[in-house]
């Protein structure tokens, strides 16, 4: 069971960047914990980083037929990528948006508006790397509930 | 370790109201398979439902110095009760927003704001009775860490 | 067949609040109209008056199972009361809405809108008591209507 | 007593047009029923369907002296007509606004506001036929008691 | 010298409607005075009242080889006819907009916007009859300038 | 095969106002290519302008049963006409908008927006006399498909 | 002379939550500073908190025959209950809107706006405790000049 | 007969600034232009330009009781001055608006509202100096019309 | 101990200028009434209204080191004037807003916004000259206690 | 005569996404099918579909000097993509925007604007693979009639 | 060469107010830099500070032929002075806009916007007193250019 | 002491697009000048112009801990790029914002908003190459005066 884990722009700045906003663990720490919890789940992550809306983009088409979830930090293209959640909706797979702060709790406004959750089949946010914890964990049963019974997302 | 979980108006019709958005597991049973997560993770839930707000932050006054922490799915009170969002700025633990659905795929542009967001540690939304589960973990999982450093939240 | 004639907030001062508005007829003396009429289209009526938003939809769900049709007028709850726009949504059968005055007449522009009209079946408005009279009968013909097919509403 | 029965443009297609939201009995159909209660009411109509905003004001001026009432169901120009606005807020009569769907509950949302509230009496909508029907007994009721009292309306 | 005088939708009535807000000098009245102003500017009118848009721009089409000046009262249609404000910026001649009443003074907020005025030459307003006479003598002082200087508006 | 070509307000004025915008092609000029391409497309047109909205929806009724298609270019009230978005949606043949002009490069902000384009198959614009061709060209094709598959717009 | 002092949802926590904004006085210490404060007035206060919106409203009906002034902190009601602008609107005496804080200065955007304000006779807000105490008295001066003047408010 | 005319902000520089606009008519010609008519009318000017709001409404409060109508153009001051508003308001004699240019057609989208106009008696614009003598000529009317009948304006 | 009383533009006018609204009390009386508290309170009094922005600001300048505390009513500038709002920031003492009227009450919607606000401590408005004396009251305690505890406001 | 062809993010996915809005055409056959017009109508095509918006950029400026004309649907770019905006108004050749449905028609109100359109010479919408085609045609007109008149697009 | 140095509303208390905006460089220390930057330019300055707008219009004016550059720090009248704009757009050579602060990191909204930007040349915003040194370099350049072309500003 | 020169997508047509807004000075002049001053300064220049946002980035990443300083036109990408905002934030060094065009005398009104300002130090814009020139200048300054302090930005 494949999983794809999608981190957008920035976000390699982890345990770097506002660390009062985004913590103190680094983006290397995150992804191996999400390694740790895939081994122990059973499934098989493909981790990819990327500060150009079109590879994600590129990177979500490869997969189309072979991965079974996908969880994405859409990093500041979550407030406006329209052609991100043209991809994401064209999935037949469930993808789970999660980021690591509160996007209510975020000063500037525009931070509160994702235009990937209307594509997406939930989030989860606000709880630092842990929010990518939960939302692995959702994504494989999902996933798992899927393949059970055959089903496609929505 | 006690966690508090609250019920907003009409979520005692789960499994009855449409079903097509709110899934058919019922109200009954979402809270059997809480119970049953809490006893795995030692955890001690205090389930409290109800159609009047003032009876909602009446029980979280109630707890403010026993609980460890509380899950909530407002209900309709997510889109503007202020007084909710008051009485949960006020509690010393973290509390977590909880939805069935996902808010940004509703079709009301009502549904799509949260009163609640700005004073809640977090949100699990989407997953249906899974929003639930994921967020007692996490509630959980943050009351221990609360516990282990003595820290209160924020 | 039993109808339900809720009242929202501060409406039992009828006839003594702004009577330029809502007219001089007590509140008692609309209901005592409600219930001839009813007699004279053999329906029973449940008449229910409460300042808490609870307590309404506590009646609602209540009478799920037993009433063939509502008429409400929410009072000042009309203008934002999520939770009971859910619980009339939630109801089998038809809930009329219900208002003395014509709302696009009033001064205050957050009058205007009705956040129970999307839930509701249809409107009344603008006819002073005779706004209950228009609505009664019109429930008592969509009760009779429904159970002459066997037809769910909507 | 003569009462005015307008009905604005497209209405003539009733029972052709989108069945689902504006039911399939036809425009005829609903006119008949209208004169069947009319006689019962000893009421005398004057019904005119036009697709002219032009037509419509005409005819309420050259009833301006000799009706004692009207309901319209304006269609499209519900929605922006001032001169239709300003035509029935000259009128000495009462003018009911009637609509068969629930304007609230239509997907556009400019299907919402009524430039022609402000000027009416009151308004039935969301009933299908039975809104016209509505509409007819209370214009009749009101011209009566205006009648009675030798009261202008507001 | 001819100057064309358009009333538009209700202005029929004035005199009759609201004296409050419009005065109580009744429409033949009005146009009485302009004719013996004309009459004394050496003009000629053409005075023209309708309750269809159509009318008045088939006017306008009609006379826009013959008038030197245009004034203008639009009623309803001020707000937001677009064919009409078209039709006004297509002469070759100025137009001048005329109200009795103070636009930014009524209580309804969509009398404040004028969709006639970005196409008008300018506008007279809030004097009630005094404004058409202000504006029939800007328009023929505006008619003999432009003829004077072989010029055409703007 | 018949297909309707609507001219709405002001069009007739073609050739004559604002060339900069509209290009210098004559109305007459821009229907007798019509006429000629409709000839070569074994087509045969029904080609009405008017300056009221009313005659423009009496014309969709009158063919409501003998056209295969239709072209409108809706001049001033492509921004705001109900009643003309409604007809064109009751039309069981394909009907598509026509612009000369791009609409969102128009200075005035209320151009940006069509009211008719929710109830269009679809539009061309931007391409002065070009538009009317390249949609005449589709409407034939549409009409011809549809008539291939004996299948109902939409 | 009795006066009520309504304290709405939350402010039971004062002294305990947010001290930066509500300072560290407590709810019990204001109510007593009042009631030394009432009786060096010769005011008699019924002193009513609730976290329900119903029993706020109730509270108002109950004594609306008996108190000569009331001072209300709506808490989080303030920003949009209806039915607390309606209740507070209905009294025959004057109400005063009291807040500790300066609404104006806090972060949140929908804290600067009052639902109550417009039902009020004025209000006192950013003084902490000391809103309280000018309120009382000022409520106290306007229900003695009211008796003497046997004037009702408004 | 006393009759005030004012002038806002940089309307001294009337025949240098952007003359497209506001015409080749110099400052001290309009005045003089004003003045022939006043004399003419057997009127007397009082005319003060000033860049400062504040000696604008102090020249309003020393012309209270003697001055019988005014005339203003308030030039940038047009669009937000509350304090010039509100001296308007009080003055017991119509004050009228002026503008050289049609607000509606300036290009800044701020130019098009007038704060000023809800306080004045009505307004003329659009007609560069024209304006100017336009509402001379009406204010001397509007005087004397009072003086006749010895009533305050509104 | 030193506390500035500043009127803005027209409030000279007190006692005159729609009485409705702001009472019958003149301004010299009122400023009477501030003196015979102020000596009441041991305070001294520097009193200065002005037409000028500007010269309210010189004057809070003028007095930045010697006066303990400001209540200022703002008039007209209440809804715009930042550089009254930034002069008011910038003084090391309170300063108090106040309005005869309640703001909210008022029938112009840009009335009920205060730009004075988030710099003032607070606010008292609605009582008439009451609000004046309540809000000298307060700024007298404030000061008293300011300088007991050697603090500086905020 | 070279033809650009661009294909904005995700609609390689023709045909497998969402086929209820954009067809079941495959992305490969349009391409086909605008080949072999391309080579009916002797222009030469250059097909480029990206995910990145970099690359549809740096396409247009390759062929700033070559190509005579484009054919552009921007996908998800469509709606706030300010670079290719600039990128095609800075093209000397006319570009033509191209969408398989309707905007207007989809239920997403951010769908409903293109920021593209400002700059391209107008668009076709709402044919499926139909809008490409005439799209295609009227490409290689303007071309043609650029290259006859040695003009410049604009 | 003269160039304007203009400072608004509250500046002269740079060094004093919010240092943590405005840095603590004085109000004098500032000048004290330009005019040694001036001296190093071979430029003559003409200084100004007022707090009222009136006095900053009045300066511009005076120097409107003698000056050959300006740049303005307008302070609070930065948000709203129409007055300013229409006076700096009036004069024949460059003016430039400065700000300490970076206006769009400032926490009040209505400091984003300004109403100077668009009768500026340019602006300089974010450095502290580096912005004036900036500015006053950006202006002799442009002055110098100017005078050697002969050219006007725009 | 190394400096970034960051130019965003279409800046490389520069001299060629739209001269009357940007100037005729081309991409590789602006460079040169650029070079010449920092050789003046004995700064080191890095320059990068990329159409991909993700370029962008990317090159602020790749020198995050060896540039003391950086200019950057953002182009099209200034009007909404969050993750260009993200990257700039998160930069320990001073990022200045430079624009040829002065954004707010642009036309479009979207052109009139920077999502880069809010992260950057400060900008200079509306000087066409100058405004590079003194944006390189002050960001040396900066870097110099940080060197200087051994001080992080803000």
């Amino acid at each position: 069971m494949k999983i794809l884990v999608l981190h957008g722009p920035n976000l390699n700045l982890f345990g770097r960047r506002e660390p009062h906003i985004y913590g103190s663990v680094s983006f290397a720490e995150i992804n191996r914990r999400l390694q740790g919890l895939a081994r122990e789940l059973k499934a098989e992550l493909v981790i990819v980083q990327s500060n150009y809306e079109g590879k994600l983009i590129d990177t979500l088409h490869e997969y189309i037929d072979s991965a079974a979830g996908a969880i994405i930090n859409p990093g500041g293209l979550t407030h406006y990528s329209v052609p991100l959640h043209d991809a994401i909706k064209a999935m037949p797979f469930p993808v789970i948006e999660v980021h690591m702060s509160n996007l209510a709790q975020r000063v500037e406004p525009w931070r509160h508006h994702s235009m990937i959750a209307p594509a997406a089949k939930g989030s989860v946010q606000g709880f630092g790397w842990r929010s990518y914890v939960a939302a692995l964990r959702l994504a494989v049963d999902l996933a798992r509930e899927g393949k059970a019974k055959g089903k496609k997302k929505r």
